[in-house]
């Protein structure tokens, strides 16, 4: 019987294996262990399989013809992702399904706060909220930049919240690390391999949206790009690709969620709030992603969202808030037990 | 106060009303009422409004700039489509989440009846089969005709299942009528208004598929079109949009349930068979459309999905019909009062 | 070595044959030469290969696993298509482009004649109207039906034209057949195969135009419809697939002209007015089709643009007609000696 | 009469105009002037326009509602660009159009050298390569880097060509900038603000891809940000949609062309190689671009295209440039008076 294997090794193989094998990637990589790394990908037989897991080289192993083995099912028991605050470390990806909600643009403590307050009443661990952002107009408000780190932090740790946000520039990756916990790759830089590159080697979480015109094995290999290069940790979002109609913002792709779980065990959330640009549809979505089998939704509030800066027209009132976390709890409690029986 | 109507009118307008209406389409038409109907729009004051309402040549005066109002929220208390079984009446787009099962095509009365045993022993009470299969080759199975629509009223009746099936040509219509309780227009005829004003003439609910390239206006449009032409009721039912990704068949626009509520009454399935193309997905995305507040689901089995003549890789084995309905009505009970109070 | 075929043979082949053959289509089917017709591919060796072709009930041998057969590459020497003019034949797809021009739909004799009259000074051949319209919405203008194919004929013969025109129901394919000289297929019916059988049973060239969300395989299996139902010939219409930029009414695919060329032989000509729905795109687009490799552009054109009663801002002025026919004859001239060296 | 302007202005304006002036952007920023520059937009009377014009603060008033008042139509006489090659003035988007060649990836000097060749003989000046290459998996070939930049100079002087080539890291943008002529933005990365804001600080020209999500609009905003940012010159690169039909690597977006050119002055060519994926059907769309209106077309070559580290199955082989150069000069000079008279 033959195997079809991905490897990773320290340099190159001993001529003896190289037969069936082919050399993936032009150049050798330092992975995390230190040495230079090459990946190579193969058939072999059961004889030439041991070969390959007794030699000290080989870091990795592994079975199925994927193109992006880091990011591919890994089998490992849990697919959660640890995320410290102070002593404690919260979950993404467990048991309990996660809400990380926020602003869309940090504006103001008063802002951020009156938001933190009603995440934290509920039970919620993550606070969200763009310091840079990303527009696309060079005339709109492109965040209050380090000020809005600050503040985020600040609010965060009075009510012992994780902060989630976006790194735009792969020379703010450190400078965002030491304030934020997650740290977040939007949709417009999602093949930006320079940022992924920067972001990886902070070593801290990264939650990797989706672009707009992305194929599933595109991002899983942005995710693999990630990996790769050193990150902990990375927690897919999806957020809607380009659609034709009008009627939305972007077009949600919540099949992407049970199609991803036959590719993945990252963590798989959904953004309802970039995803459809339309707050009526918000709740409804968020769901629908969790009956889906998402591990979580990214949501936009505002406790004001007549005046929000950026992203109105989807923003959450806060007074949502109690309903969609509820609902997301409920969902997540009847869903489970029948998808993870389906997916065996 | 200005008002701005779209009037379905017996012949012409007064011409006292006529100076800031403008009528749309070309010709008269005939509407259920019997005589020649022209549609108008217009923007009127509070008296030209009373006027309008009091002139006997006026049907129906819709507020609204909608472009299909005949389509479009009717604010009538309810939005259900009744179905005769026999003496019984059973609801579509009622209180209570509806599975429409069966196997994508009919294939020999073995088959039928067990998809509508497992069916009519969970409760459910719509069985679907395609006896005209519309197939993108001339030489792939097309669907065994008559015979087809002779075996699904035999084995419907057997468990008191209304049936639901294609119509592919308008000389068709009526006789599928004879044998169908609800006439399904599929996603590739959608636009095929000829087909349309024949499955409307013959009085019996519609169900509407969305074609791949359809907005949800023109969608919308399309039912407009058979409830112009005389149509009892109609049921929307998405089944995917074209995407780019190969992962999928078709990229399940779920987002459109939300938003549809926000333009229409009618009632609102999901098609997670044909939407995602992938077994594993159905399920999931089943229910997803619930939790996105979808009146029902329209999926494929097979109790022999191996061997099915037609799209046998997006069919649910009926060992999977149980856990099905179990998720449909689970969560539609959770997200109701939910999505209700959105709504308001 | 082994050999991918197709075959069409009149019944059963023997069983002799049988191994490696693999039979498609469930039903037999008549084709053109009158017996009950199944279509079968297969992997045979030469001697298989040579066996099958002098078999008398084999009808035709495709090598090449083709899903389309019959609208595949031919080799036949001539790709073009053949329209009677009384005594006159016209020719589309040979080496001369072909401009067909003509309102979008027919309003008037007058409207018709300017435009017959413009174009047949031109050297035009072709006149397109519409007599049958789809509507996107039950309350605009559907055309004048058959006053308006009456007219077509009418002025078409006074300027010795041959009529484009577009059917939309299976049952009034004879009555314009006995109008018209090419019948259309519009891009809402390219997969209404109801109609195309009905349309293919009148035995008249059919200009087949491409659904907004067909694939080039999907466009070719309606071809295949055609022509196994019986069509002489088919001409392809590219029109614009649905794209996401409200900046175009479609997305003119021109990309398409080339690849089919690899695909098939039959003629391939291109819509720039529903391409692209913007006056200012047509000439510009017209020209990019011919140095494409089309055989020819479709095109909306109007007496009095700004009163047309059906797509008005993507209708050219009749000012504009001689340039769209120099353009099409100086780039034609230009590009066909090196498309055609760059094909071989 | 009112007019619609937008106005960059060093500083606050005067209050006696503000009353109908909306700010636009939230922060001041720098311009190439060197003041804090402020966007304003503003609906005004005659002489309110004629008092803005006359302020010294004021340093441009474009009318019209743009929301990208730098990259809009500047009617200044001349859209070209021109590029120093040593004493010497090259020019993209002036009378002659461009071919811009050379292969996708810089892989040797002899391959280099054999592009260029190929290249000067035809006339041609601009030779492409790419040294630094955004790459879908991490484990493929990403390009020489630095080692490929001074190659790129050496070969190109010595032929007297221009560089083209492209920037993926905001750090990168200066030492790019020492050896190339024109610095590309690719598809991947045409939303990257921060790698904008990069690049257009170095004051060389920017060839601007479309991203394969991208609107027109959106498109012109990314423009905007290098202009704004103090790119002395943008040009715009079609390369192709995302679309959803596998027979081509991207949908070629050639109406984007014509299009263009009613919104922006900027030059606009077209990657027939990226916008296809198809050798084949190169030369067809380079022809279709000119003949739409673009000022020339970027192209991959490559002397031993089956052996191309990267994208071999899309780049020409060096025997198919004259005919490449030979189609875009005749059917330039066959649609200019053309087109340039159907834009007045």
């Amino acid at each position: 019987m033959k195997h079809c294997v991905f490897l990773l090794a320290q340099g190159h193989l001993p001529s003896a294996l190289s037969s069936e094998i082919v050399r993936i990637g032009a150049e050798p990589r330092a992975l995390e262990e230190g040495g230079a790394i090459i990946a190579y990908s193969a058939t072999v037989d059961e004889a030439a399989l041991a070969l390959l897991r007794g030699t000290p080289s080989v870091a990795r192993v592994l079975e199925g013809p994927t193109p992006h083995p880091l990011a591919a099912r890994r089998s490992l028991g849990t697919r959660a992702v640890d995320v410290s605050i102070g002593p404690e470390l919260v979950r993404l990806g467990g048991e309990q399904p996660v809400v990380i909600a926020g602003p869309c643009a940090v504006e103001s403590e008063a802002q951020l706060e009156a938001c933190a307050r009603a995440i934290a009443a509920l039970g919620g661990r993550f606070l969200r909220g763009g310091a840079y952002k990303p527009r696309t107009s060079p005339y709109a408000f492109a965040g209050e930049g380090e000020r809005a780190l600050e503040l985020l932090r600040v609010v965060a740790d009075r009510h012992r919240l994780a902060v989630v946000t976006e790194v735009l520039d792969p020379r703010d990756a450190e400078r965002v690390a030491r304030f934020a916990d997650v740290l977040q790759i939007g949709a417009r830089t999602m093949s930006d391999f320079a940022l992924l590159r920067a972001v990886a080697a902070v070593g801290k979480p990264v939650l990797l949206k989706r672009a707009p015109s992305a194929t599933l094995e595109e991002w899983l290999l942005s995710a693999e790009h990630l990996l790769h290069a050193g990150a902990r940790d990375v927690v897919l979002c999806e957020r809607g690709v380009r659609g034709f109609d009008p009627a939305a913002r972007n077009l949600l792709d919540l099949a992407a969620v049970p199609l991803l779980r036959q590719r993945t065990d990252l963590p798989i959330f959904v953004d309802p709030s970039h995803g459809t640009g339309v707050r009526k549809a918000v709740l409804p979505m968020a769901a629908a992603a969790v009956a889906a089998g998402a591990d979580g939704v990214l949501v936009e509030c505002h406790p004001d969202a007549g005046v929000a800066r950026s992203d109105g027209p989807q923003a959450l009132p806060l007074a949502a808030l109690p309903r969609l976390f509820g609902l997301v709890q409920g969902i997540s409690a009847l869903v489970r037990p029948s998808l993870d029986a389906a997916a065996e």
